[in-house]
């Protein structure tokens, strides 16, 4: 009974054997679908629209309730309700996938006025002649009306056979006073691509920078994890020799050519109109993005070779694209705060409003700002990869398979949310999570982090240590102490770093006005549970900001516009990092934060 | 009898089968010394120290004129006053070489003060630790106390190594607030290059930066001269197709390279150490230099792509310098107006002063250049390439056999000097100029510039066509009609342009307060001789100032000058271009200027 999902507009299929819940067959095809509330019906914004199927199901109350009648009758439903059966079509808006997010869903600041960096002139010229024989660039020059505009070599060079086989016209595109490139005419929808440069995975944002729109949105995993799967490993391999470090550089730099290519040619377009660029990423990635000798970022005291904004040109970083195209890389702040973590602070509004705001953008190393009383106090922690499933016996990334929730009930029974909707294999960040949350109110580990071995659901395996199945079967799925002792170190790190902030800026928990979560596991999280478990302070949840991918959305934010480069590099300005190993107090705040 | 002759400090040696004359063995090798007045004796400019030899010739009275007592006892000489016979080792003295010709000899305004482009700064910096994360980058930036400081990626990545393996010194060279590399430690004696780039000869200038001072000069043939001996016929071949361009261009900066790669070499340097260079061309070479389309240089109205003053890097015009070194090549004017004669017109004191004063650079084409009323006015005149012996039977460069001065006396008999004193092969620019002279003088040219064919003198060749014998023997030297129409053709082109710039100006000839003459032949040649065929309007001799490569000697002050490069550009924008063949008066002025 093999069927076939295609989706539009991004004109992708999958294949199925089994009948298949509509977001996860989104997930599988590569497309990161609006899911806020985890695919429980609740947050109504994984939206899609049924253009061909053989069989519409009825909508569920859930649907009703989020959805207006005439939405339902031109075939909406909410991807997390439908299941998918048969060969059907489906529409995704925009507004549904998941990179957009915050630019769609948020109404505050984040909608960006458009100042791009790159502009477009087309001028027509008076034919040189015995009389007038200003010199072809002075021609551009004094139509432009600027004598201090200039351009290097190549672009001259490209300007004298336009203009004569082009009966004196050109197409300028300008950054500033500089020509970097000219055309024959002026060159509709302009692209600039966005890139996120994360560890584990590379975000990419092609962006119309007429519109300021995101036309397509697209992941990669990065490629450098072939090279050690956490940063110190990669750096460690990168410092080698030179040409290691190049290596990485050079698979990044293509791994972004590629996916800029793919997304390119899905609307007929080609890599090499690409404008203008912004990437950002920890400061480990932003030094082999650039290339820069990452050295000093791997021993202590991890000092940063490069703080400041710089502007090399796509060609220097070997990035396929227009010839003259630039590429904006943010500055970054220290060793474990790079500019992905300003584009995230940017992206949420620091630096604009007085708010008690505290930003959390969780990963292998969890950077967290609090901005109190006129400052924004930046640390990093080294949370590790337990939230990405690492280090933990059965843990998993959250793919088809993954419990990615667990509610334990009195008795220690366990009622699990597969990813997939299929048999559990493992467990991702937020289940790991919602077990340690359960387990602890359930009373089935004590205020140590110990599991309580005389309650009858905890098992004791072979060699006598205890253990809890999360599912049973032939393979079950189960949590042993040295898991929940990953658990709590990496919780406890991430606490102890929002400790030392407040304790810092001298605010008490219930002052805080907003915690803003990023970060892929932040988004499949659920705060109350992170709060349970002693990860989060306790606070109303409507407090709670859950943003996503909010770093691509501050890097698409700089690429469309200047105002933006210029507020952020005055946002890096404010932000004071604050060392974690030199305040006094951290070792006494771990302490307490590893408690469960 | 074989005999060697070393050249110091240059190290070269020639080998000698008979006897030869200092100046002449000096050219041999490649070397050009100052011989303003053409190897007569009479300026006392070649000034040599004979270090060893087995006979020592006693001193002439011309000699004892110009040399102390105390340096003809230490074994300096003329060079043109002595015979080589043996082995001997010469001391050429700096001030003896041509190419410091005007830095040397002339007192008024020439001497340039330093400003260079480029500084040297070494500092300590404070190392990195826990307390202290600050960014390589911006430690750099903070020690110079310059927070607008950048550099390319390129020159970042070379900072970090740097500084952790030379206990955190770094030596940084810097043009403006731009880091251009960064070493060590100071490099002593930094490195600079001013090129003239003729369309006959490449000249190359070694610069001490610190000092100003010209390390070594050295001359090398266009090697752009196979693929068309003149100008429009190298344009002609580039603007078949790109490759042919990229050809002229990577020929001519490959030579460059070449001839910097040897100078640097005679002083234990590398030419990778080279960190500013200043090239000064005519338009077309301007053009083939930096590899910019010369499509429109080749075809009226012949208008130049770029005329802005332009800095590209050296690496990106395929030069062999230090990283990071760049190119400033100075603003051209017109199709036929270059970079050359602007620098000549500076070197020159061109809009330092209200002089009346005509400059003029004679060359295959002959940019004259009149200051007058506030104004300075160029023109460029297709002079041709008969002064350098192109088109004339028995023409030749300046070289050993040729003759370089003619005198004809009442008989018809004449009285000749040839290069290097052998026997003569034929004759060049300066030899013609006073032979047309003399023949005017003695009345064996009528005024129509047609030989009187009555005089016995004028001998009647196989065809009935006059001929006149500028040397006897089994080989005679002599010069047809033919030749003489093309030594005519080409100085009225010159005094055409003289006489327009006159008039459009307003300017009687006896105004002209100083004629400045520039340019290969117009070193050697005689002034009074080129005021008796009518090239130059008859003026007092002490009005002529000859500056041998004056374009070269501009060059270099821009190239030690930042100060020099900003008057240039001023000097540019003063400059007023003048199309002769839309001059109404040209027609008349020129068919005056060809009459004998």
């Amino acid at each position: 009974m093999d069927f076939t999902v295609e989706f539009q507009p991004l004109g992708l299929r999958i294949q199925c054997d089994q009948d298949i819940n509509a977001l996860d067959a989104a997930r599988q095809a590569g497309i990161q679908m609006m899911a806020v509330c985890g695919g429980e019906g609740t947050c109504g914004k994984c939206v899609i629209q049924i253009l061909e199927s053989k069989q519409l199901q009825q909508p569920t109350p859930t649907e009703i309730k989020h959805l207006s009648p005439q939405q339902l009758d031109a075939g909406f439903r909410l991807a997390c309700m439908t299941t998918l059966t048969a060969d059907t079509k489906l529409y995704i808006p925009a507004s549904s996938i998941i990179e957009d997010q915050i630019m769609q869903t948020e109404g505050d600041a984040v909608q960006q006025e458009l100042h791009p960096a790159i502009k477009q002139t087309t001028i027509i010229l008076n034919k040189a002649y015995l009389k007038d024989l200003t010199s072809d660039f002075s021609r551009v020059k004094n139509a432009m009306v600027d004598p201090s505009l200039h351009a290097n070599l190549d672009t001259i060079r490209r300007i004298p056979p336009i203009l004569r086989e082009n009966d004196w016209t050109v197409n300028l595109i300008t950054r500033g006073n500089r020509v970097i490139n000219v055309t024959r005419k002026k060159i509709e929808t302009p692209l600039g691509l966005a890139v996120d440069v994360g560890s584990t995975k590379i975000a990419c944002y092609l962006i119309d920078l007429d519109s300021g729109k995101v036309i397509t949105a697209k992941g990669t995993p990065n490629p450098q994890i072939a090279y050690g799967e956490d940063i110190m490993a990669r750096l460690a391999f990168a410092i080698q020799n030179r040409e290691n470090a190049e290596k990485l550089h050079t698979l990044t730099m293509d791994a972004i050519s590629l996916i800029a290519s793919d997304m390119c040619r899905r609307i007929n377009r080609e890599v090499h109109e690409i404008m203008d660029f912004c990437l950002v990423g920890n400061t480990a990635m932003h030094h082999l993005f650039l290339n820069l000798p990452a050295d000093s970022l791997a021993v202590s005291p991890f000092v940063p070779v490069m703080t400041d904004p710089l502007y090399p040109s796509a060609n220097t970083l070997h990035l396929s694209a227009m010839p003259g195209a630039g590429v904006y890389a943010p500055p970054v702040k220290a060793g474990f705060i790079g500019s992905d973590h300003l584009a995230f602070l940017y992206a949420t509004g620091f630096g604009k409003d007085n708010k008690i705001r505290l930003g959390i953008d969780i990963g292998t190393n969890t950077e967290i700002a609090l901005q109190a009383n006129g400052h924004i106090v930046s640390v990093s922690t080294a949370s590790g990869p337990a939230f990405e499933g690492a280090h933990i016996a059965f843990g998993m990334r959250a793919a088809p398979g993954a419990i990615e929730h667990v509610t334990i009930d009195e008795d220690g029974k366990t009622i699990i949310d597969v990813i997939g909707g299929q048999k559990a294999i493992g467990v991702c960040g937020s289940g790991i999570l919602d077990a340690v949350a359960q387990l602890r109110a359930r009373g089935l580990l004590n205020h140590r982090g110990r599991f309580v071995k005389d309650r009858p659901c905890i098992q004791i395996d072979e060699n006598g240590k205890p253990l809890f199945a999360l599912s049973d079967g032939s393979q079950p799925v189960t949590l042993s102490q040295e898991d929940i002792d990953q658990i709590l170190l990496a919780k406890g790190a991430i606490r102890a770093g929002i400790d030392v902030l407040m304790d810092h800026l001298q605010i008490k928990p219930n002052q805080v006005e907003e915690v803003v979560i990023a970060g892929a596991f932040g988004s499949y999280m659920l705060p109350e549970h992170a709060m349970g478990i002693g990860m989060l302070p306790t606070l109303p949840l409507d407090r709670m900001r859950i943003v996503g991918n909010a770093a691509g959305t501050g890097a698409q934010m700089m690429l469309i516009s200047t105002n933006a480069r210029q507020e952020a590099e005055t946002l890096a300005e404010k932000i004071e990092y604050l060392e974690l190993t030199v305040y006094p107090e951290f070792p006494i705040f771990y302490a307490n934060g590893i408690r469960a």
